[in-house]
């Protein structure tokens, strides 16, 4: 049975690619040669070579922003060519298309705990593919015309068999500790911001928490950036909730020499 | 009273939120959540983080050559969520959406030297923003939805209050000398080409001038950089009238270490 | 005789602008007032400044997937402003606008190859142009509307005068040698793999080869990244059927001091 859905989808992409090769552009070449009016937008490009965590965490950030029926592809896929699957899948009202590595686990557990529908399925159906599989490209040559048949309206069933068990990543969680919560520094924006995995969920609105990163102590939370003098080390909720560490107007992960994985403790 | 307008208008870009982190393709995926065929161009994300004259640079060399209609959101935004007010303009035919922090004062102040039409308003109307407002990120949670009700023929006294005074920049203007003017850099762009705030209306076609620039002189202009050999330093004007000075073929700012407010003489 | 052609043709931009200064946005606000309905289609920005050989590398990968009818703008262009012929051509089943200076040489060559149309003409009808033209940015001025006009449908005949002989660039192949073949590196891509102009119908499946790069030599090819450890050097064929040299999940090209122009030897 063949869905109703808008023939003028946004396609949403993501991926580790960069931007001076041209390989985006030839995915979107793929997918306008068969989707014409498909809305095709970057997220981004500049995702860490074959971090699938990161591909993973931007997802699951912009993703509610985007309209029904969008259809994410993501390509951060080390395992190309190998027995890694390609997979789509429905997840509450989107899609998604691209590797079964992990990629989808953050984004599929907050449909799941949502009671939203869920529907996987493994791409083996080549008449959905360009004709020439290469072993390294499979972003222009399976996951761009599959999503461009999804954007034109072909069903998942169509595309794929069913499966029910796919990769999932174990993420850390902050731990409860005798002190508050210790959890870890999971992304540093282009501004040098200091994006943690402990929620407002976690903390609420406590205005005399101390946050220790690397050697140093920040007391208390500030509500915006402008709150405070040009170049003051400040901690705050991002705009998806996420305890931030910063500097007003300055570059935080530069002057701590924080990365990704250091700890985050928050004392209360 | 509603406008009438182009349910197809163009939406145009200019942020320091960088590539990496998807939150332009957030911008993005809000804006089509509302207006579907709004068109949406990049001009540019790699504003350098918090430099609201460089963003007023950048709008105004780049607006004249969009559509009627076009609606340019613009944000580069150090204050969000303090008590700067978040607008709208109408601008001759053009609208701007963004931070009152002084972006617009040099395409505004063309405008009016023009006589076109200009109206300002404060966004200050919620029904037209995203249900949940962060203190962070105000691209994503007001100036794209406001944007997008805009593309859909929303007029602009719909969405805020008028307002007649906004904030304004004090931007360096070249000034007479003796020997002739003194004016200074006011960018550098992707080549290493050096961009002064001296105009070809300030100095017309004179074939004779020498130009100062740190310790260096460079006699007489050239019409393009294919004039001279590889290498050589040369003076020309740039694509919008700005006196630049060049290396063929290179990189100019880099071989004369210079930076945005050095000083640039010409001598006649 | 105005041909029959699609209105929301894909219009493909490759140039050296970069992405800082809003100058390809200049060129889409340029399209989109005269075309609105274009499909504009980033390929890259970051060609190396001034590489015409590059940049035809980049057009000739990626110029089979767009689809029929799509105008190629490629904006890399020393000689802008100079006599260097502004043109624009129909081939196969694609056109492509830009300057006269050997970048669709590769291109060219392989719709010649394949006895497909091949018209070309020089840019010399300035109805088709902006108003003002600089000397600095034919990009804005000259190939961004004429582009506009081609996706309105307007014919290559009447925004031009046909012409014959276009520049040629002589590019490098790969030599036949007593132990096998010699080549060349011609591109290092995002993730540091090493691509050379040896071809898979040069060389065909040979599991057994040996191949030669700087004081390296890696002993058969793999058919995927994935089939080897992390970390170790390996020999492939990349998804536009060249050989390249990689690092599974890390960067070759950083690894052996790689760049373009270094000698590659397969011996067989």
């Amino acid at each position: 049975m063949e869905e109703e859905r808008e023939k003028t989808a946004a396609i949403s992409l993501i991926t580790d690619f960069g931007l001076k090769d041209g390989n985006v552009g030839v995915m979107k070449g793929v997918i306008l040669s068969m989707a014409p009016e498909a809305k095709i937008v970057d997220v981004t490009h500049l995702i860490e070579p074959q971090n699938i965590v990161e591909a993973g965490l931007i997802l699951l950030r912009s993703a509610p922003y985007f309209p029904k029926g969008t259809i994410h592809v993501v390509v951060v896929d080390p395992g190309v060519g190998t027995n890694r699957r390609p997979m789509a899948a429905r997840l509450g009202d989107q899609f998604y298309v691209g590797p079964d590595n992990g990629i989808i686990t953050m984004l599929l557990e907050r449909i799941e705990r949502s009671h939203q529908p869920v529907q996987m399925i493994q791409l083996d159906n080549p008449r959905y593919w360009l004709p020439d599989i290469s072993n390294v490209f499979h972003g222009r040559d399976i996951f761009a015309p599959v999503a461009a048949h999804l954007a034109n309206g072909v069903s998942l069933t169509s595309i794929g068999t069913p499966i029910y068990e796919i990769e999932r990543l174990k993420l850390p969680r902050p731990e409860p500790t005798s002190y508050g919560l210790r959890g870890e520094v999971i992304h540093i924006d282009h501004f040098g911001n200091i994006s943690s995995n402990i929620m407002r969920e976690h903390l609420g609105d406590r205005p005399d928490v101390r946050v220790r990163l690397r050697d140093k102590e920040i007391k208390g939370m500030v509500r915006t950036f402008g709150d405070r003098p040009i170049g003051e080390l400040i901690v705050l909720y991002g705009s998806t909730g996420n305890l931030i560490v910063s500097v007003v107007n300055g570059n935080a992960a530069r002057v701590l020499g924080v990365r990704p994985g250091d700890k985050v403790e928050v004392h209360y």
